[in-house]
């Protein structure tokens, strides 16, 4: 079957032999996989995750050395399965699954990212028949296919935590900025604030429903609703710890109701969840110094190598970091119900689709944010160019 | 009156105008006043905290070259009061307060740490009326005056939200680490681990509470309850995921009923709650290098200046970072209320006392954490030696 293998940061079209379901997989033709940040870092700078995840007791994510099939955002037809392999979708079902694969080795890997289990830039790929669901009304794969990642921006807003009455403040207007965007309106975040220094990624986010977008380059995301950090300054929590005591002398010190009633009544609920979705170094330091005190800080971006913070600025705000990586298979089964029903409109995120042939000229297209968000990958499409 | 200044990180004792209560202030003879690790820091590295507190908004911290009256970790008697100063504690009444202090300037600032209000290593000082509180219970001085650090630790613990079955990880084992132990004990949690490269530390954790000591150079912190990681590592968490789906298939998608007994039965709750209490450039990543996977992470040392932080294993590991400073007034209160309650024996804390001429001598010997953890000054002392 034709395939894109990348190999010493090379993307080329190759044949490889057909793949062979083992027990409890299937053989799935694919319709459409899409093209995501983490294989633009992939092709480049896996060795560095691969250290990392090396140091986390697991050895088998892709080397730059190695020959690997891309892709892990597919969706497609069910067109074999291996012996003994009961239950699960059925033959000639359009699927989608969480992209983990059990490999010959008995031990479970990352489809699309690791060299034991290939991805999804190909004619068909295996997957685990327990982690495949069958997408249900009659939703088309070129929609199906943002599952995946609809279910890192899903579990990124779970953990965020932010309440309908809270400001999020999502920085970076990527494809996963812009899921981000898109989950917090269909969960009722009444505002949500984007920042992306490029017009066409703010037009996106317009489009995905942020209720303020702003160019970082000349207005700062942090003020766009400024009760939000009506206690933004270490005066104002100086101010407020002996005002509100003066006011209450006279009372006895305040009890626990009293301060709880302080708190719901001005203070840490009205601090913003801010979505990091840019990961370049100097991020995270960025939005702790920008942020109002008391924030939390979903980082969601991968910032690749070292990176700089200082602890003074973070302690200072009291900010909480909240790294986050993947979802559950709950969160991945709720992003595919979330599309099917109609709660989310991804098409703005989808900027054009690619045969096999035009994977390579696709990943430089998406260095540009103008032109560019998500590219879908039509392994029967002939065309060359998104 | 007789006050130690500090000035370009000389400590000198001088004699000082008797300071004078304005409108809602107390005049306090201070009886103790604990010396804090970041009046160490401030002696020496004060402009940078004065920069990052510049940066948010304000700009009283005290700077190097500025003389400024250190301590805030005071206890006292009241001796006097300003014009129009009712409520409150009364006169001979023995107090704590909130270092913090509205000074002539009409703005509030902190106690012992800006040149505007004036510390505790003196004969007397000045308190706001409405952030004072008699000390109940017969409470003497040298225990009272351990409510600050105490509600330092409060907040740390009570930002941690530590079930009692989990593990709770204390790396650092000074003044606040071992603070952190005692209401951690206090709390009920029932498996504490602390963790200090000095064995004279280490027997203090242990006489605060610890029920696991380790020497850090020799054994991991993060292994003394192999079960409260038993999700450390990447493929635990690959396998999980394929693992469950594989025992579920055939039967629908699991429920969000049913991922959340998964998630009860063995997976979240069980990550420990690590407190950093080092505060030395590093530490952070090493911690998050070190700590199971989905672990938070109270940051409670103040390390200073630039730190370096690979954010790929912080997103492997799904880390949440939690920066703490200081406390609410309610938390000082508490604070004061455990110690009087005798809920908390804070004896392991203090190793020593001096006059206000042997404060110098004292920030010396705090160098060294073999002999001194908790130094207090008693300014009617003579001792010139911890």
């Amino acid at each position: 079957m034709r395939a894109v293998v990348c190999q010493d940061a090379r993307l080329e079209v190759v044949d490889l032999p057909e793949p062979v379901p083992g027990p409890g997989q299937l053989l799935v033709e694919v319709r459409r996989c899409g093209i995501c940040g983490s294989d633009l870092h992939a092709r480049h700078h896996c060795d560095e995750l691969a250290g990392v995840m090396d140091e986390l007791g697991y050895d088998g994510m892709m080397r730059r050395s190695q020959a690997v099939v891309l892709g892990h955002e597919f969706c497609g037809e069910v067109v074999d399965r291996g012996p003994r392999t009961k239950g699960g979708p059925a033959d000639g079902d359009l699927v989608v699954a969480l992209p983990l694969l059990r490999g010959a080795d008995g031990a479970v890997h990352p489809t699309g990212l690791s060299a034991a289990a290939a991805g999804g830039y190909a004619e068909r790929l295996l997957v685990q028949a327990a982690c495949a669901i069958t997408v249900p009304n009659g939703l088309p794969p070129e929609v199906a296919t943002l599952t995946e990642p609809l279910a890192v921006a899903w579990h990124a807003v779970r953990r965020g935590e932010v309440g309908k009455r809270q400001v999020a403040i999502v920085i970076g207007c990527g494809p996963v900025g812009l899921a981000v965007i898109l989950l917090l309106k269909a969960q009722g975040v009444r505002r949500v604030v984007a920042a992306d220094l490029s017009p066409g990624r703010r037009a996106l986010a317009q489009r995905c429903g942020a209720d303020v977008v702003v160019d970082p380059a000349t207005a700062s995301p942090y003020a766009a609703f400024p009760d939000a950090g009506h206690l933004t300054t270490a005066p104002d929590v100086l101010e407020l710890a002996v005002g509100t005591q003066e006011k209450l002398v006279g009372a006895p010190i305040p009890t626990w109701g009293t301060w709880r009633a302080i708190d719901r009544l001005g203070i840490r609920p009205k601090a913003p969840v801010v979505f990091e979705c840019v990961g370049v170094p100097g991020m995270i330091d960025a939005v702790v110094a920008g942020a109002p005190i008391w924030s939390r800080v979903v980082v969601v971006g991968v910032c690749m190598g070292e990176d700089r913070l200082r602890p003074t600025m973070a302690i200072n705000k009291e900010v909480e970091l909240r790294f986050v990586l993947g979802y559950t298979p709950l969160e991945f089964r709720d992003a595919l119900h979330l599309l099917a029903e109609g709660r989310v409109d991804p098409s703005p995120l989808v900027t054009g689709t690619v045969g096999l042939d035009g994977v390579g000229t696709a990943f430089e297209a998406l260095g540009d944010p103008e032109t560019h968000a998500k590219i879908l990958v039509d392994p029967r499409s002939a065309a060359t160019a998104p």
